[in-house]
């Protein structure tokens, strides 16, 4: 069957996918499509990755000419193996619709596009056609396919591209792209459309910035006197958490990303300029308005972070409820709350040196929180005033 | 009773305490205090401040000469207010013990020691050994005496300043300390000493830097596209939410903490001007080892951020479960989890755009995962693998 004469429909056929590379996210997504019934073939240059990969049930090994060619292909490599990955899978298979899931993709574009043009590559500008570039927007800390879980895309988003940039070039057919939107439908992901060069602009700024930055900031604790460390609070724990993620994958990230993560970091450049300057004399004519400036554009761009769900930003009420830190006591809180009706939309632990008590912060719609904080209060919470 | 001479015991004395400034964290205080018994009076510059305090209950106004003189005052004024407001705190009651609460400490104490030396002042050397410089670390995103609470404190850090700086002036006496001591445990929190330039270095870094990163970091989402924001994830999330915070507090947290801000700046100017030029060509030669380096470095910052109750960093196992996103869910996870007898050492909430299924990642103790993921199956709830 050739998938571009036939689409999915809502009857979600159950395609033979083959899955190039089993790290987290091939593993993953492995595992999330035989949970839908599908059939998944894996292959990687490592043999261990490949063989952990079918022993946490993520498909079963790839075994070329013993089966019948896979229907779709997603290349699961690193941003910098993708774009030949993705020219051998359009070569090896000329039925089938290729996916990629790196998290650049205008230089995979670009590379496939190049190979294309030259004659003496096998790839030609037609099989372009069966192509979809795609980056679901899930990870982890912790990388490898030990790592995996079918559930990893669960309401996040899957970014789709269907190329329609400057150049008019590269426009995948329709079916194809129907394919794409099918296996990110049924991993459960919300998918949104951006051609390549704009998602590679929004990726940089609300993904590889944050990360810079928190890169960053971590970086200055290295040689950090541990009775500086001993005051760290949930800022700094919520600032600095992706700074723990890997090396290697980010070196390509961000390589692969330069142009527009420059543009970026020249904005934030000027900004650490301009404040060192202005902390020469802070109380010099001017000084105080600057910072003030700084922390308003802040606050401004925080605003326009979207909450829960993709819902415009909305300032939920939180109502604080104070507990012994031992087994249940959060179970009980959040049992008490039900029993009221109110859902909770947010919820965090505060909790800081020395003290073996915790503090459940609960976001809830402002128009609920008078009538919970009385009714915990009257189950004998102790709730915050 | 000159509480000098009669330092605080274990049969924790209720004293008179004045509070200056009833702002969000000295309307706090006093919330605290009176809910241990003591007799607390507030006093505001702005009446309508100090209006709302007392009707929340965190206090009486003070009347002079109508009751005693406090034992106990605290200045809980903006840090460029601080100073003067001690000055006249330790003038107008000689035998009170003086606390300020200003988020710097050695701007706080220079013009303290700078007044004193000065003749046309009326304050005297000898009245500094009854002012202690303290800095409770806490405080929310909102500010004014509405947002009060007294258990604002519990299982916070409270710095106090023993003062025992390089010039050994201004060391005050041990029963002052004492009474700092004795306010900031009952109001449930963790005390830390730091003289005030070694307060100041560290708070640069673990506080007043991560808030210049945040802010930075969201005054670039200003003019972002809305599809790009659609995209943002926890990453985004947690690196801005302090983004938020009050412009007029911080122009003067970091007007007055400019030294060892700028010293962490000059760091942060560097990797940002390192990565920009890398980025010019990342693939010549060192420049993927550069970024590697940045990351990896950030990585081991990061490990040293201590985790919950001040306990060294602890990679704690996280085990997700897919709810429907619908009051009571949260609460009969947590119900069955504790039957189980699993504590949950901590807790997030994870969705994006579009779907009604949240995720629960429950942080357990690593030889304690596998136990419960079985045990919440056997349960019927969908743990991800």
């Amino acid at each position: 069957m050739n998938p571009l004469l036939n689409p999915p429909d809502s009857a979600h056929p159950t395609p033979a996918v083959l899955i190039r590379g089993t790290g987290l996210l091939g593993a993953s997504i492995g595992l999330g499509l035989r949970r839908v019934g599908d059939t998944v073939y894996l292959s990687d240059p490592s043999p261990s990755a490949q063989a952990i990969a079918c022993d946490i049930g993520a498909g079963v090994p790839w075994e070329p000419g013993t089966v019948p060619d896979p229907e779709i292909v997603v290349v699961a490599a690193p941003p910098e193996a993708s774009a030949a990955e993705v020219a051998q899978a359009l070569i090896d298979f000329p039925d089938a619709v290729v996916l990629d899931i790196a998290s650049v993709k205008a230089t995979v574009r670009d590379e496939l596009r190049s190979r294309a043009a030259d004659p003496r590559h096998e790839l030609q500008p037609s099989m372009l056609t069966r192509y979809v570039g795609t980056h679901p927007m899930a990870g982890r800390e912790r990388s490898g396919p030990v790592a995996a879980r079918g559930e990893l895309f669960t309401s996040m988003p899957w970014v789709i591209c269907p190329a329609i940039d400057d150049s008019g070039e590269h426009v995948p057919e329709r079916a194809a792209v129907a394919w794409a939107e099918d296996i990110a439908r049924r991993l459960g992901a919300t998918i949104h459309y951006l051609d390549p060069d704009a998602h590679d602009e929004s990726v940089a700024l609300i993904s590889h910035l944050p990360q810079i930055a928190a890169s960053m900031v971590a970086s200055r604790l290295q040689d950090a006197p541990t009775s500086a460390l001993a005051l760290a609070g949930n800022g700094l724990r919520d600032v600095t958490r992706i700074a723990a993620s890997d090396p290697g994958l980010w070196v390509q990230i961000l390589s692969f990303n330069a142009g527009p993560i420059k543009e970026i970091l020249y904005g934030l450049r000027d900004d650490v300029l301009r404040l060192i300057s202005t902390l020469e004399d802070p109380l010099a004519p001017g000084g105080q308005a600057d910072i003030a400036q700084l922390i308003a554009e802040g606050n401004s761009g925080q605003a326009r972070v979207p909450g829960k769900h993709g819902a415009p930003p909305q300032s939920f009420a939180v109502l604080t409820v104070i507990v012994d830190d031992k087994p249940g006591q959060i179970a009980a809180v959040l049992q008490d709350v039900a029993t009221v009706g109110v859902n909770v939309e947010d919820m965090r632990m505060e909790h800081s040196a020395g003290h073996e008590v915790g503090m459940i912060e609960l976001s809830v719609l402002p128009s609920r929180r008078e009538e919970l904080a009385s009714a915990l209060t009257e189950m004998g919470w102790r709730v915050a005033t």
